[in-house]
């Protein structure tokens, strides 16, 4: 089984310090590093338990990665891995966005030091003012032919404005690393809109969580993909898929209200840039 | 003008220590004395600004309570007060609840020292957990023909169980403060359900608060109110109605997500109650 790093990670764990980062295969797989502590026991547990859970609908379970068990990886000091779809694996020149849900990342249960870390950072970045926050994003600039990632901490620090600016530049076609020029948001109608696109796939998922109590989907990521190759002629393709599930907790039949606070947030940022492109060309 | 206190008040500020509590006349009209510190002057400015907001809809506006403007009101050693609609002076045997919404009710542009204090308080009440708490209410019980009021102190202690039963109970047409017996849920239809009830008026809310940008209501309340007087003649003349707005803020182009999401949560516990109310009559 011949196993490489992920080209397209835009978040969450790296390789460092002689801890195993993520892995792939050439068969479509995504090997994930089990933490070693509370959370990858939390994470098995949640892929498990959603996998078999028949009362999730079909068209939600799509938006969530495929889960192939676990498995311990030759090469990687024989760790633990969660064996996973690979998502960008159909994808030749995928544009990738992380937004980590929910306006706090904390849960009661956890220690007192662990929510006052969450706090703070919730406070600092749009968590508490827009109920998610950008975590990271990958952009294939089609002026230089070549990816584009901004600065993890540049992007920390950006407040409500620069999530405006970046989820435009998400799906602009003008030169990237040029913040003097306006995103012109050539993709934002094919990759946000449409009846395939990224804002009905959220509304899609909302009109669930209005009602789902299983599992409350604490410090989980929504993923934006879509292909650049060939955009205008094949689509884009765009997709929504839900990861990180290592803080995942039983929902006691109460709705996951964090969550769907956030993600109405967000889809109002989404429709917010669809209606101002659609408005630009009438003009 | 006569003045007297309130007879229903389940929550929010009384006559203490000298203070001036809220006052009713017989013309209907609400008199709140206005906090000497931001609390009142954000209360005035919230009225005055919603008051004059064209792009409010009449739908969404009778939500709120009618502002007459602010008042110096003798008697109260002056003091000024706000004057609303008595929400109740049309009602003879109110039941109302008053449930404080979000699941925080803090805000990142407050003192240190008052966030954590909003956390604990939070945490230990199931504002964290569900996204509201019940802050208060007080229900017409039909066996003792008297108004009942759980003690708050108790009430503050409930968790996720005893919201569902204090909910049960608000519609409930035996002894309310024997504990032994199980809430009869008798009024749950003609109170929750129905196109004049609650549950539709809760949805008609949300239906605002998934776009209005303008304000975010941070630990608003919603009141919930109904006729007891002749309701199996009558019906039930339920209302749910915004009340508190002493820290409401600019909603610079985001939505209520902290609001939005408490409601969705609470829409799902009426509508659980609703639907074994339905399934107890189908058996």
């Amino acid at each position: 089984m011949h196993l490489k790093a992920p080209e397209h990670q835009v978040a969450g764990h790296i390789a460092k310090d002689g801890k195993p980062g993520p892995l792939v295969d050439d068969k479509g797989r995504f090997f994930k590093p089990l933490q070693g502590d509370s959370r990858g026991e939390i994470e098995v547990k949640f892929y498990e338990s959603f996998s078999s859970n028949t009362e999730v609908p079909d068209h939600i379970r799509r938006y969530f990665p495929v889960y192939h068990g676990t498995q311990a990886v030759e090469g990687s000091d024989g760790a633990t891995m969660i064996v996973l779809e690979n998502l960008l694996s159909k994808y030749s020149k995928p544009s990738v966005m992380d937004v980590k849900m929910g306006s706090r990342t904390w849960y009661p249960e956890a220690s007192e030091e662990y929510i006052q870390k969450c706090l703070r950072k919730d406070a600092r970045s749009t968590t508490v003012s827009s109920g998610f926050r950008i975590s990271g994003f990958e952009v294939f600039d089609h002026r230089e032919l070549s990816f584009w990632k901004p600065d993890r901490k540049l992007l920390n620090g950006i407040k409500v404005d620069g999530v405006r600016v970046a989820l435009r530049k998400f799906v602009s076609s003008n030169t990237l690393s040029d913040t003097s020029s306006k995103p012109d948001s050539a993709f934002a109608s094919s990759v946000y809109g449409g009846s395939n696109g990224i804002l009905t796939q959220l509304l899609e998922l909302k009109t669930w969580f209005e009602n789902q109590t299983f599992y409350h989907f604490n410090s989980c990521s929504i993923l934006i993909i879509y292909e650049n190759e060939a955009i205008n002629d094949n689509g884009a393709r765009a997709q929504v898929k839900l990861v990180d599930f290592a803080h995942v907790h039983d929902g006691n039949g109460v709705i996951d209200h964090n969550f769907l606070g956030g993600l109405c947030s967000f889809i109002n940022f989404v429709r917010d840039i669809l209606q101002s492109v659609d408005e630009s060309t009438e003009n």
